[in-house]
């Protein structure tokens, strides 16, 4: 499995992934999720995937040669994050047919099927986040929903749904996402560092600032165990269960 | 769906679940999924269920039955929690047999599953927690594993897993499983208020302490909000992510 999420605030972007792949418990290998391309100055973005590896891996491959060989459309030409993520889509959905008919599993589709998450920004335009669907159909993040998630999604979206709003700080975002991760890898064993982080200042047209944190990260351990602490203090300080509440 | 949790600790059991059941988004429906039995200085118990509400039901029904009517093997009658959890998952058993029969649906076995969990005491033992699978096999707590989950399970994971060991005060451990289920529900909407809450202290051979919170709930309102600004402020006191991990 695989857990990516992407948050937008007013101040930027931030990207997180882990890196662990498994096919079943005893085939799990340790493969990238993140990849940037930009031009300084002109445009810049961030891609995670979630997914059939070879799909992803192959997905990828076109996006770069694309923009690389200059063909006609690439995240070179396109004018928005909506056509990067309409390009990206139409890749993914192209590299996925090429496979299904070769095969007799009626669960072919879904055999086959990624999802992406691209964030980024094109000069003149303010930064944007999409999520790709494996049918190629895509979604942008909004005011009411600043993050997008894609792979194992669940245990790490309360703390984003109670933390995460578009006036969030950069900073605090990332935390965010990163606590938000944190967790996951605690509860399931399918996700695993090495977590990439990307951290993207809105306007800068720069790469984003981009951290790795691995196994053996001494701030990865900090983080969750100060984490961990901090949880055990708020406690303390909720409202006592009221003991008269609905007795039975 | 459905959420709910068993906590066991040393000064006693925490028990949470939700009351919304749904057949698709268009059948909602408020039910109670928690029930108590006890002889007060002898027995106690509590129970929660997940899965199809005809079973569940009929399954309560048929664990009251045996109990009232001095069955030979009742709640009532049980040396152990252990026999206490084998007797509901067999009951549970004999229920879906009756109707996986008659459809003709490939999905009949999950679709009249249910699972249970099931926490109590009985005098000269200590408390104990289980949860019984559709199957009717069953698996207690333990030191490692504090908490038992059915249903909509993995939001309110983290959390737990951050924060409960079998040396968190019951008090703690109550809350925590309020905040566990207050993310559930805010990140999922197939689960929903009444929460329902039992609190019981190791010994007492007592009915626990029994609240439910309401959608209206002051207390269960302001649960949230508060946790939501604690986790705010813990994220100012979090370590500051390093500026030279990993470069690109």
């Amino acid at each position: 499995m695989t857990y990516c999420v992407g948050v937008h605030v007013q101040e930027g972007l931030v990207m997180v992934s882990d890196s662990r792949t498994n096919a079943g418990v005893d085939q799990i290998s340790t493969y990238s999720k993140m990849w940037t391309i930009g031009v300084p100055g002109e445009r810049q973005f961030i891609i995670c995937s979630a997914g059939n590896l070879a799909t992803t891996q192959a997905v990828l491959n076109e996006v770069k040669r694309h923009s690389q060989e200059g063909a006609e459309t690439s995240l070179m030409t396109v004018a928005s994050l909506t056509q990067a993520a309409a390009h990206l889509g139409s890749l993914s959905v192209l590299e996925q047919r090429k496979h299904i008919n070769q095969t007799q599993n009626p669960a072919g589709a879904q055999m086959f099927s990624s999802s992406f998450i691209i964030a980024g920004q094109i000069a003149g335009s303010d930064p944007e986040l999409y999520l790709v669907y494996p049918e190629g159909n895509y979604i942008a993040s909004s005011t009411q929903a600043p993050f997008l998630q894609i792979g194992e999604i669940k245990y790490g979206k309360p703390i984003l749904d109670r933390v995460i709003s578009t006036k969030t700080d950069l900073n605090q975002a990332a935390l965010c996402a990163l606590v938000s991760m944190d967790g996951t890898m605690r509860s399931n064993l399918t996700v695993g560092p090495p977590i990439e982080m990307v951290i993207y200042t809105t306007g800068s047209l720069q790469p984003g600032r981009y951290h790795s944190f691995g196994e053996d990260s001494e701030y990865l351990r900090k983080l969750g165990k100060t984490w961990n602490k901090l949880l055990e203090e708020s406690f303390q300080k909720l409202p006592p269960i009221p003991a008269d509440e609905s007795p039975a």
